[in-house]
């Protein structure tokens, strides 16, 4: 392969001259950048993007955490990511934390590896006194989780008020008695949304049951497995507040081969309104977060501090959610399906 | 930032000593080792990954191309390359081509800027004779696709034994007028599909019916707008093979909307046994590739290039199919949700 040497013998010009050439360096005229780039062609010499990285001090480079990404949630807000990200001629890595703490650290020393120049984390499993000392060696943006105490860009919905809209309108469906179900209980997401649906029951003096299998439910063998609990354990159940699309569709399911009417028996709501929320049969009620728009503000908040080396601090951009109403919750309305 | 030069003045010992114990070289006794990584504690000294890359060639970055994250299966395989690839402590960058032969160059240049050591694609935009230009500068390994005329490691099912099969089972369920759907139609799998469902159709002598938009059929809303072609159109079309549990998905939920009933008055099979193809009710008939295997198989097979510099030949691993019926198609057999 042809060597920078190579391509200064070859245009009869200094190793320093081309290599101000391939870097976009001043102080070369145009006639000997041209001779460059043309001897360049010539010997089809390519700068090895390494070097020239290393050299740029930057690696344009960006990693993003997520749990797992055959999680619909998670794959669509990657994907636009990913689509703005290389408009800014960044490159993404996918990193999947299994929702593991220490895998979670393993990344992050990406970042003072200089492997990347900067994260965004859409889920986080230490606390973040742990993830702060990485902020040292580049920017991190949290999207989707809100920790209090983080000093850093923060993007994400109001979690606390989009479970109390979804609860009350469970309430408001004649619901008499409620579950809440939710993912990881460490996160901050739970602890948002189990005070917004406390707060609907307060209101309205609805009951509530706990189990444990209630926590940990994150995809649809999880929301199987719940039905059938709930069948043998506390049939009087008769409205869930999932926290997840998958959940719900799990549920759904399983009370359709059971002969369980879902909303009449039970009624169920999701969240993310993913596309199987309009395609179960009865189709699920669920939250709807702007991901696109979370997506392309996180990366836009991200690139702006690698390249301006912004000072970290808290910055927080809140986005509206909407709560879509289908018949896994609707009693007493005809909607159209 | 501590350098090199720093923990070599710190340890007493020459840079050489310092570079051999960061780039695990021999010659260095055990006792400099420790003084060595002592120093590099006390001073926090971080080896910079892209000069430490850059001395070993080598960047521990895959590549995988794939044309849109967002779909099941891609996801799924995605997650399976990942992981495995974490065993070989590579890092995996994802790639979407958003099916444009155009960003798939894009990608595949990362190969020849050295920015990845080997490069995974699962569908195929471009000519060979594109693509092979590529493998002077690493691996390539080609997982679902397979191109004829490919001289690289290549993993797949047979794909048009498969399509025959689900055709097969469609005439068996009684079918008279079938329709082909397929995604990308420039693609190999399309080619072997289509070979496979004209092949049953002329072993039992059963019509099939061609238009524009079976044609780039790829997800739910495409399956939604075929129906109602197909309603306004040819009405007595009477099975489906979509090629895809999206689209059949998009399909069986227009069908429900519509008042027309699965399978009695359409057939729907689709391909990839997704999630969604069990949740569906009804639920979908489909072909079930082993995603995992494949994408293990694939992972392996580069990394083996990659580590022990082989040259590219052609070696071929064909992985099982198998078809799973469900209510989608089943009119003659009862058969369990």
């Amino acid at each position: 392969m042809p060597t920078i040497e190579d391509v200064a013998r070859h245009a009869g010009l200094s190793r320093t001259t081309v290599s101000r050439v391939i870097n976009n360096q001043p102080y070369v005229c145009e006639e000997k950048r041209q001779r460059v780039l043309s001897s360049m062609g010539d010997l089809g010499y390519v700068p090895n993007s390494s070097a020239r990285r290393l050299r740029n001090k930057k690696t344009e480079t960006i990693a993003v955490l997520l749990p797992r990404i055959t999680n619909p949630f998670f794959s669509h807000m990657m994907e636009a990511m990913e689509k703005k990200a290389s408009e800014w001629g960044y490159q993404v890595i996918v990193c999947q934390t299994h929702y593991s703490a220490d895998k979670e650290i393993d990344y992050l020393e990406l970042l003072r590896k200089k492997q990347v120049d900067g994260l965004i984390m859409t889920s986080v499993h230490n606390d973040w006194t742990k993830i702060e000392e990485y902020l040292a060696s580049g920017p991190i943006v949290l999207c989707n989780e809100n920790m209090e105490e983080a000093n850093t860009a923060i993007i994400h919905i109001d979690q606390k008020q989009a479970a109390y809209d979804a609860t009350m309108h469970l309430v408001e469906q004649g619901c008499k008695k409620l579950a809440f179900l939710c993912g990881n209980t460490e996160s901050s997401i739970t602890r948002a949304r189990r005070s917004g649906f406390m707060k609907a029951l307060h209101n309205r003096g609805v009951a509530f049951v706990e189990h444990d299998s209630f926590q940990e439910a994150m995809d649809v063998d999880n929301g199987r497995e719940i039905l059938s609990i709930i069948q043998e354990e506390d049939p009087e159940i008769d409205g869930i507040f999932t926290g997840s699309d998958e959940v719900a569709a799990g549920i759904i399911y399983e009370a359709i081969q059971r002969g369980i009417s879902i909303p009449e028996d039970l009624a169920v709501v999701g969240f993310d309104n993913q596309t199987i929320s309009m395609l179960m049969n009865p189709s699920i009620s669920t939250v709807e977060q702007p991901i696109v728009d979370m997506a392309n503000k996180s990366v836009e908040v991200l690139i702006q501090h690698i390249e301006q080396h912004l000072r970290q601090k808290r910055e927080e951009y809140v986005f509206d959610h909407t709560l879509q109403q289908r018949n896994s919750t609707m009693r007493n309305i005809a909607v159209p399906m």
